[in-house]
């Protein structure tokens, strides 16, 4: 029998219903996972067994009839996300065993529906650099193959849930925080619409651009959240599963060199991805953007130097001494960005959202890399978020559907994209395009 | 002799440097101020006179060489951004007594410029409604005339600085909560470009439109602010004074009925400001927007409808039965707002950002009117915003300058309003403008 660590939420959800896994014991069975593993990954930031088990106790006491949605869902929490009964720490010596009493609002839904809020997990410093991250110790490594990063900046919560430490985590994505290291872990990550869960409590970088991440094993787990999130999208979504057949889908690059070439296992991974949907029977066309989209990854990072020089000013006056030299330049404005080149940025991302989301409608869902390859080697650098950039600078949600093997066996995965709002639809498609590549596409879990 | 509370805060700062005046006893009238006079206007949420004369202590010890630009600048706090040794309530018995250890970004800037937090100014609930504040008690009165509304949602910060009670106040608008309060109090107010100063630790409501907000009753005071925030004009703003000779306005007003008859308070003020203007030698241009820009204010409400839908989402799961019926109308979304629909609007909102930009650009600025007319009789409602929406959509930087008188005496303030980016020139204009208004415009502050 599964041990109760690895049951996804969802499984671990119906063992709780019917009776032979309460929520104290599988909490248990997730800190000794922890406890034999974490020496190895240092995934987390803040973990306290006895506050776990204390909250997985009440949780239990709680009548089946009043149990919440997420009733005994563990969630590993990026430690740039507030947490009354926990430090928030940043990753930065300015914050050291700092806890405001203040639950973000993302975590205030998800006590509010039953999950259990199981510690933090590590992050670069203010989600803001691709420093690997350590949390006064060794750094964050990747589960799968520790000598390599599990990318960043939401390193923890990825690390945490590809290695059956805790089902679900939270991240953060600016760039690409989320889905790269959804793609470095093997794990579903969804970065949702802009906007469309209030990223209130967690540390800003963007105000534009800044958007929580979620990571799951299964569609089951994101759905939970979802819903518990209130995501509706304008249309409503079939209760039959989404079927391939027939289904359209863009495998889409855009020009050069903003969108860099992907190395070979996400060459491969593009490949055998559009191979097995069209075996499936969808039809891929594979799609460039054009030419007046090319300075969207410029504009993206032009927007995000005038936002953190907005953003860190406050560190900058208080602890400039403790802040790494890249933020300190956005305040400084090193690059010497003109406000006007600023808002031309601003102001032409925002143009480019509805011609996006236009092209996105004429198809099922777009397809594209999540990460240049499979992790790389080391846990100093998180590596490129290139290739996650313009989903999230047009405010689109994306999933990492994990399934595919780099050169070095590592987890490689893919983007599933739609337009702004259509998050469900894009779960809907997600979970068939998910069964696919997990059976089908060559990468299989070793832990 | 001006009593200390009486000074503007530079005033202030001026004694502080030439040592006929401390920090401490500069406190000590203010408190007395206001132990005078706000069982009349009722602008505190919370005040601890203890802790304002310890940290006023604490300033008074700092040696001189080692003073900040905002040294002892005593500053109201709107009660809907946390500060760090004060409880944040939001005029929600969802928070009462609620104390998070964190200082909001502003806070932190400020603090780390010397600045003396003086106490948390009343709220409108989560600054997100018009139902005038209390406070746990009697309502937010306007200092001029107490049967009357301060207006909001800033209605503490606006009452307090118009009643000489602090010098400075901070605000937050997502439509209209600071530039009203600063006509109806007759006081300077200014709502910054958007996201030219962060919003972190600012309970949220809109990303894209909520905006802090500085009261005043000088210009040097809020050029002391915007210095300390590190607001930067890309050109460089000249040294001498700003000559209305030669300079060009333009008197705007938008299409109806998005944009309402004004009172008859305002129609003239609007009348006079020109007449004033071109007296002192300007072009004033009376143009009117576009028809493309009538639904401005449409947009504006639909995307703030589904801004909160997701920011009072915590609110509505863990205390429902303590919340506005307006915000519970937000989450459920009883408009039946379409994402479709409020993408739109979101975009087309961006869309005309840069027209309006270009348009500002042929001005020195551009002038419009502030509220609807003088203050309205009673407290239960703080009065229309309508005049302000259009610059928080544009993201513009605007200035409530004092000067004219409605039919029964209350302040009048009409708006200086320039493209983004440039809040250093529009304050430099809003000087020269400000002195005309207030030593011509006709009102009188008598208390």
């Amino acid at each position: 029998m599964t041990q109760p660590f690895a049951l996804t939420a969802s499984q671990a959800q119906a063992r709780f219903r019917d009776g032979s896994l309460t929520v104290h014991d599988y909490a248990t069975s997730l800190l000794s996972r922890i406890s034999e593993r974490d020496s190895t990954v240092n995934a987390w930031a803040y973990l306290s067994p006895e506050l776990v088990l204390q909250r997985a106790k009440e949780l239990d006491e709680i009548p089946p009839e009043k149990r919440g949605p997420l009733h005994g869902v563990a969630i590993g929490v990026k430690d740039v996300i507030l947490t009354k009964d926990m430090p928030t720490q940043h990753n930065s010596p300015v914050y050291t065993d700092d806890a405001p009493k203040l639950d973000a609002a993302s975590i205030a839904i998800l006590r509010a529906n039953g999950a259990l809020i199981f510690g933090k997990t590590t992050t670069t410093e203010f989600a803001a650099t691709s420093v690997g991250p350590s949390h006064k110790g060794p750094k964050t490594a990747n589960p799968h193959d520790p000598s390599r990063t599990p990318g960043g900046s939401s390193s923890g919560s990825g690390a945490a849930v590809g290695d059956l430490q805790v089902p679900i985590g939270l991240g953060t994505q600016t760039v690409g925080s989320t889905i790269r290291p959804g793609s470095f872990n093997g794990i579903y990550a969804m970065k949702p619409t802009w906007n469309s869960i209030s990223r209130e409590g967690q540390k800003l970088y963007s105000l534009i651009f800044d958007t929580l991440g979620l990571y799951s094993r299964s569609i089951d787990d994101l759905k939970l959240l979802l819903d518990a999130f209130q995501l509706v999208d304008d249309d409503p979504i079939p209760t039959t599963p989404f079927q391939l057949e027939g289904a359209k889908f863009a495998l889409l690059t855009l020009p050069t060199p903003e969108w860099p070439a992907p190395g070979p296992g996400t060459a491969s991974a593009l490949k055998k991805g559009a191979e097995l949907l069209r075996a499936h029977g969808a039809i891929v066309e594979e799609i460039t953007l054009p030419d007046e989209f090319r300075p969207m990854y410029k504009y993206h990072l032009q927007v995000l130097a005038g936002d953190g020089r907005v953003a860190f000013l406050p560190e900058y006056y208080t602890s400039k001494d403790k802040i790494h030299s890249s933020l300190i330049g956005h305040v400084e404005n090193v690059e010497k960005h003109t406000r006007k080149d600023q808002l031309k940025a601003f102001d032409e991302l925002a143009a480019m959202r509805p011609k996006l989301d236009a092209l996105s409608e004429k198809y099922t869902a777009i397809i594209g890399p999540s990460a240049l390859d499979e992790a790389p080697s080391g846990h100093e650098n998180t590596g490129s978020a290139a290739f996650c950039g313009p989903w999230t600078a047009m405010h689109m949600p994306v999933v990492n559907i994990p399934g595919f093997r780099g050169e070095n066996g590592l987890p490689v995965g893919l983007s599933v994209v739609s337009g702004r709002y259509r998050d469900q639809h894009l779960l809907r498609v997600s979970r068939e395009v998910g069964k696919v590549f997990e059976s089908e596409g060559g990468w299989e879990r070793c832990i």
